[in-house]
């Protein structure tokens, strides 16, 4: 894949291949000894062979689907004419081994990062106020705009304060067991490493995730009269006897920031190794090229994060589940094998309650940038888990425990997944793009990455690097995988983001399989 | 009820009454003819006769539990010692007949609104922006901080900018039966009354939610190149090829913001009549007073307004369930009553397949305040719709189409309730509470009213109407009735709520009963 190819095969078993040309090639356009026998846009499927009904179309060296008619080479393939495959069917998979894959280590890499008592490493330095309820949202924002006025100036050290703001908290079936979800969530993320174990509480007192509910190990009971600190955390009660009208809530909740600020602001950054970034990876607006440049790229940049002793996070069920039996295959043990094995399976029930399956997942945008099925997606999606072993599986909400890649299972909302990523306790966020968005967090800085350059020349101050140089421009993934694991470094250590220079933000958003009251 | 009663009993057969008095009563305490056996808190049961194990305990006449044990007159009745009926068994309801109420019609009242095109007529002028996708946010965000900024101050007419943010749009079952809800949700969000018809929509370009799916009347086709008017509406689509950088991007949503201002700041307040008001009701932070105070009251509001011709829905499922039998009663024809049962229907069947029922709904809070269980809450909610027969029912997410006392079927979350009724076209929000919430929204004004002089007292800037002074100050409820209807009047003309004052709003909160992907 040097200089500027039309075509793109990605295996050799390959009888598809994708246009890399800028504005599609046109019928009759003799490529590579095929005649296309009609126009196909840019990213797009062209038939390598002519295809009878039923025959396998090969993308990845993986069956993304069969033909649905007769489909002579030189054709456009979509999802028109070809017919989605069933998914791995999970009891049937190989009973998982464990691998024994020899990881070569990688030393030397650092970053300058903030240390936390509990050993994580936060990448910014942030004050979070987190509400336990939607009720009291309005005046944490009133006192955010305060704080952010009033008071961060005069707190050099500190990046930012940030509102955990959630739409949970009360009007929900807080027993229900889908509960358990958005409420280990809402736990996590207050205890993500940018926020130094200092994150405040804001609870209005009537609602059900009571703050002894959502931090048991801080609020033991109920919540006491007034302000308190309660350990790392601190919380404020709006309706607490104490507050007589709207400037007595918002003069508490200024003075605990005020204590709060005062202690971030003693934070410096240190030499970290490379070990102590904990990475979140997704794509979101996928197209084609997702699993020939940006993805695979990144995957190449896990892998050096895994060798360098560091912690992977790649997400989203819907989109790896049918590569299962890839993953299982890569499983570091029988029990983790299990443990992927057990998310797929909750989510093909949950999907199956709702009355759908794993291919509502692909979005228009999906399928104009050539993706044909969840099956293709998918294959594109994983590539950016890299090589490396699975070592271990993070439940929706839970917090990672260990290092190395992992696998977090989240929908693949990238809104979620970004949500569910904090509460595993990311510290930096690489996001891929085909199509393009504008998405970011408050929380932890988002890396950008795109897979065309005509995206990256369109976004030139909206997205922070071009992996489509390996098309454009002949990198190699190898080239851009370093390029991109130094760019993670280099935002950990306090470079700032696109996302951060422009401010751009998005809402959290839970993950609550359970019902609302 | 005047003076200052120190027990409030509501129904002539309650074998039960309520502690009115601040602080609550004192073991040994010597009330009308009884003597207390252990300290009862404030909005907390007393019963007033000896109860035997298994015996109907009855507050509004109606039977909120049965004695869990022996319990003596004189002792507090709480969650503890009171078992839980189970609710009307929806398939043996008496068959609904129709109610064939005279309703005196009330004249003379009105208030001064934006009449629209359509006929509706909005209470506050304001510029709306949807966006399709929650990928957008950041961008619009930006935009609205910058329209607010730099545009607003030269259109005095208009009150303000609101961006109708969610987090629907992808990443979502788009095609499961669920999806039906958020969608039409979010469809009448943008046609509500408060923004004349002209709201702004953001779109990324590769959303499962098209601009044409979310307004099929406007946008026939795709999404079409650039910043185009579609009728009423405007669209921005950020993935469009002419938006080269960021400012590009918000250069086409203040160039459209700019059309849209020029012509609402054209809107002039008229004189309408009181027929012209869509006032949505909801409780939150319940206590045993919202059944004594202002939910009655709020009720005699509700009257009114129907009687003036104008339109009140009542929600919140939940809190209605066990009540059903004397909704059903009040159905003015058999299809309504037919409705109100389909939508208890679907709700219960909705929180089975959460492995939960409808007693989810109680929260701390309201078994703090004094509600033991959902069915004495649901008989305090269900006051607030008057007693007027229902001659509608609004199911999740549509718009009303009629006048008099709807039904607006809706969870009891109130974020999710209010997001609801903004969707059935409300122009007023009504909001009662007992133990105190700082709910507010940017579309449309909310009227906070509490059911205790004590909270009125300490929250004085944060609340509207104190209907405790029923209890305190012996208004009646008819006069405290007038007194909301006459408020709910004056701010649907423009005078300001305390929410307003404060500038104090929540989130949209959408139901999406249909899985993520």
């Amino acid at each position: 894949m040097t200089g500027n190819p039309r075509l793109i095969r990605i295996d050799p078993h390959d009888n598809v291949a994708v246009v890399a040309t800028d504005g599609g090639l046109a019928a009759g356009q003799e490529i590579d000894g095929l005649v296309l026998t009609e126009n196909v846009p840019q990213g797009h499927k062209v038939a390598l062979t002519t295809l009878e009904k039923g025959e396998p179309v090969v993308r990845y060296g993986v069956v993304i689907g069969h033909a649905a008619r007769p489909i002579p080479a030189g054709s456009w393939i979509n999802e028109a004419n070809l017919n989605m495959p069933p998914p791995p069917v999970l009891s049937e998979l190989a009973p998982p081994l464990g691998t024994e894959t020899d990881i070569t280590p990688l030393e030397g890499y650092t970053f300058q990062g903030y240390r936390n008592r509990d050993g994580s490493v936060g990448t910014r330095n942030i004050l979070a106020i987190t509400n336990t309820v939607q009720c009291v949202s309005g005046v944490v924002g009133h006192a955010v705009d305060r704080i952010r006025r009033e008071m961060l100036p005069r707190f050099a050290n500190v990046d930012d304060v940030v509102a955990l703001d959630h739409t949970y908290g009360c009007g929900v079936a807080i027993e229900a067991p889908g509960a358990a979800i958005p409420v280990r969530t809402l736990h996590n993320i207050a205890r993500n490493p940018n926020f130094a174990g200092s994150t405040m509480v804001v609870s209005l007192g009537c609602e059900k995730l009571q703050p002894a509910r959502l931090f048991p190990e801080i609020f033991q009971a109920p919540a006491a009269p007034g302000s308190r600190d309660g350990g790392a955390a601190s919380l404020v009660t709006l309706q607490d006897e104490t507050h007589v009208g709207f400037e007595a809530m918002i003069s508490s909740i200024l003075q605990s920031a005020e204590q709060h600020l005062t202690t971030l602001n003693t934070r410096q950054r240190e030499t970290c190794p490379a070990s102590d970034l904990v990475v979140g990876l997704q794509c979101g607006g996928s197209d084609a090229f997702s699993g020939v440049t940006a993805n695979p790229a990144l995957g190449i940049a896990a892998d050096l994060i895994v060798r360098a002793g560091g912690t992977v996070m790649f997400s989203e069920v819907t989109e790896v589940r049918d590569g299962i039996d890839r993953l299982v295959a890569r499983a570091a043990t029988p029990a983790i094998a299990r443990d992927l094995i057990r998310e797929m399976a909750w989510y093909d029930d949950y999907l199956e309650m709702g009355l759908t399956d794993r291919s509502a997942n692909t979005s228009p945008g999906n399928k104009k940038g050539g993706l044909s099925n969840i099956v293709e997606k998918a294959m594109g999606s994983i590539s950016k888990s890299g090589s490396m072993p699975i070592s271990g599986v993070v439940p929706a909400g839970e917090r990672a425990t260990k290092n190395g890649l992992l696998f977090a299972a989240t929908p693949a909302s990238d809104f979620i997944c970004g949500t569910l990523q904090l509460a595993a306790g990311m510290n930096v966020h690489v996001f891929t793009t085909g199509r393009g968005t504008p998405y970011g967090l408050s929380e932890v800085p988002v890396i950008k990455i795109v897979t065309r350059t005509d995206l990256a020349r369109r976004w030139h101050d909206l997205v922070d690097i071009d992996a489509g140089r390996i098309i454009s421009a002949g990198d190699t993934l190898e080239s851009m995988g370093m390029e991109i694991f130094k760019k993670i470094l280099a935002v950990a250590g306090g470079e700032k983001t696109s996302a951060e220079r422009l401010g751009l933000c998005n809402q959290l958003a839970l993950f609550n399989p359970g019902p609302v009251t």
